[in-house]
């Protein structure tokens, strides 16, 4: 890991269910309506992220519907392992990073699914490793959502015994030497009689190593114990921070506990949500943004009378369109329950309206650029300058033609200033993120 | 099910973990020897079958090491979900039949990589469902081998509650109409509750149909309750007969528990597994089996005693490359202990020697064929005239080579015989198989 190395950002894409991180941009114009089942356009998408270089998709996910159709693209593609593997046949590069859960899976059936993936992709895999809160999962398994106390156990074990699975096949003795007749030395294919307290696996996993060991782990989640989690075992943290400053904190907080584990602060590599709409002007973007607004007239009043609480105003009965008064925005307040809402009553102040200040996407559930390539360059090389990030986790307002203005006009801009890499530093995700080979558990 | 399409066979193709049936064939001249990780050959040997017309790829599975690697090939692949979903990216309209363990294996998680698999392929995939009788397995996932009346309890309760999740998204309610803004109805997108004594999933599992609404079911395991499962739910079974007599029995058995459960006996199509070494000679091919048995002489010896065994005689000291005397011959007798004996006495008594019997294969898991694509040929129809199978799963010695030569020397043998189709029949793997659509329980 060199410093030269450290330099520059990492970005990794989000297309949600294949159509990005607005669940009504499926309704578009530019829009493909039926993306949650075209196959091929995802792996399109994936191709021309690997042709600007993407380090790799990520892919997030929840073994449950987790919103509501009637309206909505779905929060999750329809299988994450089966969209990598169908990407991981059609490029060459890019990285392919899959949430999984670590208590709705059995441990020797993930190892098995990511090392086979991590062997056909020549070593391309990461696996995000998540304990999944969700009652409506628990519930897909015949369960009650077992306490953050047992899940965090449980997640500790689990990777444990699927690291220690996916060394149980010793390197270098995969040997099929038609000569001798020796197809694999036994002697290094050994069961590994895990037994913890929630996972008990014997193995041996009868798969040989990826050109990068095994996948390297990722985690996501900012409670204590997910930081714990990433501290013993991420190299890749998707984190969520609304601020630079929330999000040097935050970071410095994930390296330290690498370092209390015993590992390298730099090890981890922190991902944060970005969320953007790219048009030739701002306000040609604004006006993409309005129109999803627009889609829903009952989610948009939820929304604005959420901004008027955000700024401390009651928002009922104005016209949404016109800026506010001064007078009004004299009396505005930050409301402090939400990260969000200095941000929300800037953009208020800078003349905008309700309307186009939710346009902003001032209540996304990451930082939003609306704007040109320029803006959303800018953004990411003042929160990567400013020491908060490693990199990003990139996701457009609608894929289809998301992907293509950020490969196209913002990758180059940001290789211009020397922030982003002009080729991909190796084959393996793990030369792609700057990690060191590894095979086996780490401790 | 028109009579016409009955009356020819339908063959589908195992390729075990990448080399075929012979677990030495790797050290062939003409094999690839590390096939068993390398998806691109995979993938090449799916598209010469579809060539071919084979009407599925059937992948047998079980999640445990199960044979000794240090001279062996796997029995394997690395994850027939991987390797599917690879072929399906591939190919347009060979099936996809894989092996998951209704033991090993969450229902909600297993629904939906199968829907998905299926909707992405436009409906080429059957699922093998078997509940795993390996210790091994068992120990994989912190269990010991259940009782096969719970296995079988749960493998009835774990297809209804897959069934159930596939059902769960109402057909034709994936609107995405970009008019209306509704992208489903979520009128008939609901929860199945399904609670049984071993699976509990709420559902709904947020995936439309495929073309052939959802994956028929395959079954394998001759024992009453495994015909019992085959007779609710298969519309394929994979059979391990040795004779006609056997095949045909098992196959009106089978037709029979069809009935039973309230079904037509055409809805179940069983598959005959059969194995085979092609070349342009009888003596030819068996040369190469010759190769493979010498492979390995401590094998051998304990093939050659076994062969003894067989037919009542013992082997010890004896010249294996020397036909029996007469006066031996006489005396032999087909061990009533072995279903494969009679045949094993009746190539010896061909004055065949003991290791050119072996060659034959009287001792494999399927009946064999070794000698030209004539041959091939005329077992098949033998067979099938019989009245003994619907079809055949057919395993090359050797993938790499023999999969080529029964595509392009047996198959135009079969079709100018009229008893093997000249082009898939439509679409999906239900339209091949001559299999209704389906979309949730028959029941």
């Amino acid at each position: 890991m060199t410093q030269e190395r450290k330099k520059q950002m990492k970005i990794v894409l989000q297309m949600v269910s294949g159509y990005g991180g607005e669940f009504r941009s499926w309704r578009l114009p530019e829009a493909k309506a039926d993306a949650y089942t075209d196959m091929d356009l995802y792996v399109e998408m994936a191709q021309l992220a690997e042709k600007g270089k993407i380090h790799a998709l990520f892919m997030a996910d929840t073994p449950a519907l987790t919103n509501h159709l009637e309206t909505e693209s779905p929060m999750h593609s329809m299988d994450p392992l089966i969209a990598m593997t169908a990407v991981a046949r059609a490029t060459k590069r890019i990285g392919l990073v899959g949430t999984f859960s670590t208590t709705f899976n059995e441990a020797y059936n993930l190892a098995r699914h990511l090392k086979t993936l991590d062997v056909i992709s020549h070593g391309r895999v990461g696996w995000n490793a998540v304990t999944t809160s969700t009652s409506a999962a628990a519930a897909n398994f015949g369960q009650h959502l077992a306490s953050r106390q047992e899940r965090y156990g449980r997640a500790h074990e689990f990777i444990e015994a699927v690291q220690g699975l996916w060394r149980s096949w010793g390197e270098g003795v995969y040997l099929h030497d038609k000569e001798t007749g020796q197809f694999a030395d036994m002697g290094q294919i050994r069961p590994i009689h895990y037994q913890g307290t929630y996972i008990q696996t014997s193995g041996p996993l009868p798969i040989p190593p990826s050109e990068q060991g095994q996948p390297p782990i990722f985690q996501a989640g900012p409670s204590p114990d997910g930081i714990h989690l990433a501290g013993r075992f991420a190299s890749g943290v998707y984190a969520n921070p609304f601020t630079i400053e929330e999000a040097k904190a935050y970071r410095q907080m994930l390296r330290a506990e690498a370092e209390k584990n015993g590992r390298q602060a730099d090890e981890i590599n922190v991902f944060t949500g970005f969320m953007f709409t790219i048009a030739d002007s701002k306000e040609e973007a604004l006006a993409r943004r309005r129109q999803l607004l627009e889609f829903d007239q009952d989610e948009l009043a939820q929304r604005l009378a959420y901004l008027g609480a955000m700024v401390g105003l009651n928002f009922q009965g104005i016209d949404p369109y016109q800026p506010l008064p001064q007078s009004w925005l004299q009396l505005a307040r930050a409301n402090p329950g939400d990260p969000r809402s200095p941000r929300a009553l800037e953009v208020l102040k800078e003349g905008y309206s309700p309307i186009d200040t939710l346009a902003h996407g001032v209540i996304n559930y990451h930082p939003v650029v609306v704007g040109t390539a320029t803006d959303v360059a800018d953004f990411l090389q003042e929160w990567f300058e400013a020491g908060a990030s490693d990199g990003f986790s990139i996701v457009p307002d609608l894929a289809h033609d998301g992907i293509k203005a950020f490969v196209e006009q913002v990758v180059p801009l940001l290789q211009d200033r020397g922030l982003f890499h002009q080729d991909y530093e190796g084959q393996t995700l793990r030369e792609h993120l700057d990690l060191p080979y590894q095979y086996g558990r780490q401790e």
